[in-house]
């Protein structure tokens, strides 16, 4: 398997990214990235759903989910000045943010294939970031 | 004094924001964007400045500055669904990362009235989030 | 009237933002930001209208005005090389989203009032922004 | 080789993405969401660079890549109200913009891995942008 660019890239930064764990990291940004392409992409399809209705709340922790993990895998991209008592709180934000879009997602799985996709790609982003939290916490 | 576009959407909002205090509300909504666009404004500053190299730190910060505070405008700016557990650490998070971010560009004030300026913003924006915090947290 | 923050900073940039028309430029961040924000709240507002299945191109609407005002705010933001072929772009993408978002919701501003702010704020937005896209292209 | 949560979510959106080519769109989703991580990792690596003062033009042209690159994946990932007034020119926008960090990236190339990997990065972005912009002018 070819190296992410994302790893090819925190192994050539100048300062390095400090004592954290490079595979947790690349697996922590690139599901990040992955979790707010898909919740994007689910709250644009539940909009045309037949259940929009029951659906709301659900479509509202898309949106939430993506601004989330975008703004935390932009974070964790940088390793200048890194200060765990930042890159902690914005990695509990997100792990809560993913971990409630799943939740609610998983509600309409067997109705609806793009909500099931969308609440497992969340739940493993939100998998990868609790374990880089604890590298993070140390 | 004009009312705020913020406020009116938040008086006309359908369902209503739930019983937060809006005028908490507005201030943290607007003292949010107003950090972000001066830390992205300040770190385009600091790229000019001679001490680039004692900055590094002050810029990474307005960079996460800018990106967390604008996606905890948008989730405050939701109402539908509201989750405390879900706006409780978004809320966190943007209050450590603009008191950093406050903090770094202090050390800076003295030399660059663009470090003051984004300083004082940062840190009166992280007032209003503390203020909405211990609202949401009740 | 106090002058912005947005203006203080353009004012101390340290290389300046160029021969652009500062008064222009301000308001044009400003008015991005706002309509980020108006569209982001109006796209939550409309979750909750009773008409929301003949509401989705309007909401779809509201989320593209919100992400690529908020770039286009950030983009404009920022004076360290300058380059009209990458400003114009931003600019000419951010008036035709905030056109398009005006314009969806103009068609709901009788019955729905967030609609209707939400519609006026997107027009001023397109109108500051089109007026700094003709200095951008001198 | 699996096929992405992208293209899996594209396959099932309940009204599909309109006549557009999956492939292209696929490409371009996941070539947008990419080049805005090399392009936030950079901006952070060229922060420590010794040559910083050379490079805050490639600094700046990193900031504005990921932010035009992550609205443009964004707006690629929504189906509903499909408009090809308004993809066109936030395609044509984001184009312009990797284009030239891939450019000012590519002055750095042999000095730094870091630039040299952004660079390849944004430039294959930009020609996956390219292509699907092809597609919707049609």
């Amino acid at each position: 398997m070819p190296q992410s660019m994302a790893r090819q890239l925190i192994d050539c930064h100048p300062t390095g990214y400090h004592t954290l764990d490079r595979k947790k990291l690349e697996a922590a940004i690139l599901a990040l990235y992955e979790s707010a392409q898909a919740a994007t992409a689910n709250a644009d399809a539940i909009l045309n759903a037949n259940l929009i209705r029951d659906m709301t709340d659900c479509l509202r922790s898309c949106l939430d989910a993506a601004d989330v993990a975008e703004t935390a895998a932009k974070v964790l991209s940088r390793a200048t000045g890194y200060d765990p008592s930042i890159t902690g709180p914005v990695l509990a934000a997100a792990a809560a943010t993913l971990e409630r879009c799943g939740e609610e997602c998983a509600r309409h799985a067997s109705m609806h294939m793009h909500c099931r996709l969308c609440a497992e790609t969340c739940r493993a982003g939100a998998k990868a970031v609790r374990e880089m939290l604890d590298v993070v916490k140390g």
